[in-house]
C-alpha cells in the first residue's frame, strides 16, 4: 500500500466537503489502475479532553485575537505540513451566553394548531421590541451602509445575506426582505399575496441570470417557519449548499410549495397546524411547552 | 495563552459534532473565570494533494483490508497521540461506479406540474423493474430475516433502518413502510388516506414509547420526494440528528405537513406542482431536464 501511495499519478480532486472535511480523489497506478482514495479528519474524542488541552498548550501557536476572541492554529500546519492540523477558538473570560451559543441545543418538535397560533405564538411575536426590526426597516429603505443591494423596488429588495463572502457560488446566500411591515410571517399569506411572491421569486431570477449567469433551477428559495425576525423574508441558498444547516423540513418551506398550496387553497396558512423544531434556547420552546399534551400523538384529535 | 491551556480545571464536553468534527469544551481558569474553547479539524487543501499522498504513505498504517477496500489511520492515532488523526480509504483497483458514488453531484432543482407527472415520472415509475421492490415485499410481509421489526400490522410495518446502529438515540431511524404496493408516493395520497397516515403517525408513537421510552416530539417524520424506492414509506429520524443528509426541503415532506394538506383539500397531492432536488446521477434528471425552460421562470405561467 505504501508503494501504491507513492507511485499514484494523476492525481485528481472529485470532491471536498468542507463541512465534513473530506476529500476524494481519483488516480492511476502504476500498471494503470484507477484508485479511488477517501481522506476524512477523525471525530474528537469525548474522553481524553484534558490530554488533548496539553498538548495543544505546546502544538498550537496563536495566530488571531480580538478582545476574549483568542484563535490558535496547530503548529504543523505552520511548517506547511498540511495533512493533520486544526484550529482552536478559546474564548475567555467566557460567559454563559457563549456557553449556551456553543452548547448541544436540546431540540423538540412542536405542532402549531391555528389555536395555539392565535392564543400564544401570535401574542408572542406582537409583544417583541420594536428596536429588534430597526435594522430591518434601515435594510428595507434601501439606503443601508454595509449592504451588498442587487434589487430595490417599491415592494421588497434584495440583498447579500453577511454570512456569503459573495465569491463562492456554491455557498451563494441572499435574502428577498418586503417593505410591508405588517406580513410578518408564513401564517399571514393569503392567495393575495400570490403576485407580490411571484415577483419576488422572478426577480431573484433576474438577479441571479445579470449578475452570475444563474438560473432558478440552481437556487432554493426559502422561508423559515419560525422565522429569526418578523418581516417576511425570502432566503436564496446554492442547491450546492448541501451542508447548509436552515433548510431541514421543520423549519423551513420551499417559496415553490407556497405558492403553489396558496394558489389551491387561500387561507390554507391560517387554518393548517404548522409543525417545527425549537431549540430550548428559544423562548417560544418555553411558552408552547406547557401546552403539549398526550393528545398530540391522536393526529388532529 | 500557552499558560491557560495548561492550567485549565474542570473541562466538560459541551458539543461534539461528528460530522463537523469540532467539539466545544467549557473549562475554568486558576483565577476562577469560564473559558469556552472550540477544537476544529480544518478542511482539506485543494492544491497539494500530491504532497498529502506522499505524507500518507509514510505516516498512515494499514489497519483493515476486505477485497478492493484498504482502510489506513494516521500513525499519531496508534501512539495514542490523538489530537491530529485522520482516517484514509483506498479502493483499488476501482471502477467508474466507484468514482461517480464519490464524485461531488450536480444538483439541480425541478418543478414537476401535474402534467409532467403524468407524462414522464409516472412512466418511470412504472417502468421500473419488479425486482427493484423484491426486498420489500419481502420486508412487509413481516418475515425478512435480517430485519428488526418493532411493528407487523394488517396495513404497514415498522422496521429499523439499516444505517441505525440501535444504539445511538441521536441517530435513531427507523422506517414505516404500507403493504400496498399500488401506493406508491406522495402524488398517490388522497383524503381517504389519512386515516392510514394518522395509524402509521400513531403507530411510530408506541414503538418510540414502548421501546425507549420517547415521544413524537423528539423525531421527525419524513416522506421523500423523489423516494428510493416507490412503495410508500415514512422515515422517523431523530431530531437531534441534525446532520442528516435526507431532511431537506426540497426532497422531504413532514408526515405532519401531508396530513394537514390532505384534510384541508383531498386532490393537493394530484394538483399541486411539486418542487424537489435531484442530483444528475439519477435517472429522472435526464428525462426532466430536456422539459425545463425559461418559462419556468415565471411561476405558474
Amino acid at each position: 500500500m505504501e508503494n501504491l501511495l507513492k507511485n499514484l499519478k494523476d492525481t485528481k480532486v472529485i470532491n471536498n466537503d468542507p463541512l465534513a472535511k473530506r476529500i476524494a480523489i481519483t488516480a492511476i497506478s502504476p500498471e494503470k489502475e484507477l484508485a479511488v482514495i477517501i481522506m476524512e479528519k477523525l471525530t474528537f474524542d469525548d474522553e481524553n479532553v484534558d490530554a488533548q488541552l496539553q498538548q495543544t498548550s505546546t502544538s498550537h501557536k496563536l495566530i488571531q485575537q480580538n478582545d476574549i476572541y483568542h484563535v490558535l492554529l496547530s503548529d504543523s500546519h505552520r511548517r506547511n505540513d498540511k495533512l493533520d492540523n486544526q484550529k482552536v477558538t478559546i474564548i475567555y473570560p467566557a460567559t454563559q451566553k457563549h456557553v449556551d451559543k456553543y452548547s448541544k441545543a436540546n431540540i423538540s418538535l412542536f405542532r402549531e394548531t391555528p389555536q395555539k397560533y392565535n392564543d400564544i405564538v401570535k401574542p408572542y411575536i406582537d409583544s417583541l421590541p420594536e428596536k429588534e426590526t430597526k435594522w430591518i426597516q434601515a435594510l428595507v429603505s434601501g439606503e443601508a451602509e454595509n449592504e451588498t443591494y442587487y434589487y430595490r423596488g417599491q415592494e421588497f429588495v434584495i440583498a447579500a445575506d453577511y454570512k456569503w463572502d459573495k465569491k463562492d457560488f456554491n455557498t451563494l446566500y441572499l435574502q428577498a426582505v418586503v417593505k410591508d411591515m405588517n406580513l410578518k410571517c408564513l401564517r399571514d399569506l393569503r392567495t393575495h399575496h400570490v403576485s407580490l411572491l411571484r415577483s419576488i421569486r422572478r426577480e431573484i431570477g433576474n438577479v441571479l441570470k445579470s449578475n452570475w449567469g444563474l438560473n432558478l433551477s440552481q437556487v432554493k428559495l426559502a422561508v423559515h417557519y419560525q422565522p429569526t425576525f418578523y418581516v417576511f423574508h425570502v432566503h436564496v441558498v446554492s442547491v450546492n449548499y448541501s451542508s447548509f444547516p436552515g433548510l431541514n423540513v421543520g423549519q423551513s418551506h420551499l417559496l415553490d410549495d407556497i405558492i403553489e398550496m396558496l394558489s389551491l387553497k387561500s387561507d390554507i396558512f391560517s387554518q393548517m397546524t404548522l409543525t417545527y423544531h425549537l431549540s430550548d434556547l428559544h423562548k417560544l420552546h418555553h411558552l408552547l411547552k406547557p401546552h403539549e399534551s398526550d393528545r398530540d400523538l391522536e393526529h388532529g384529535a
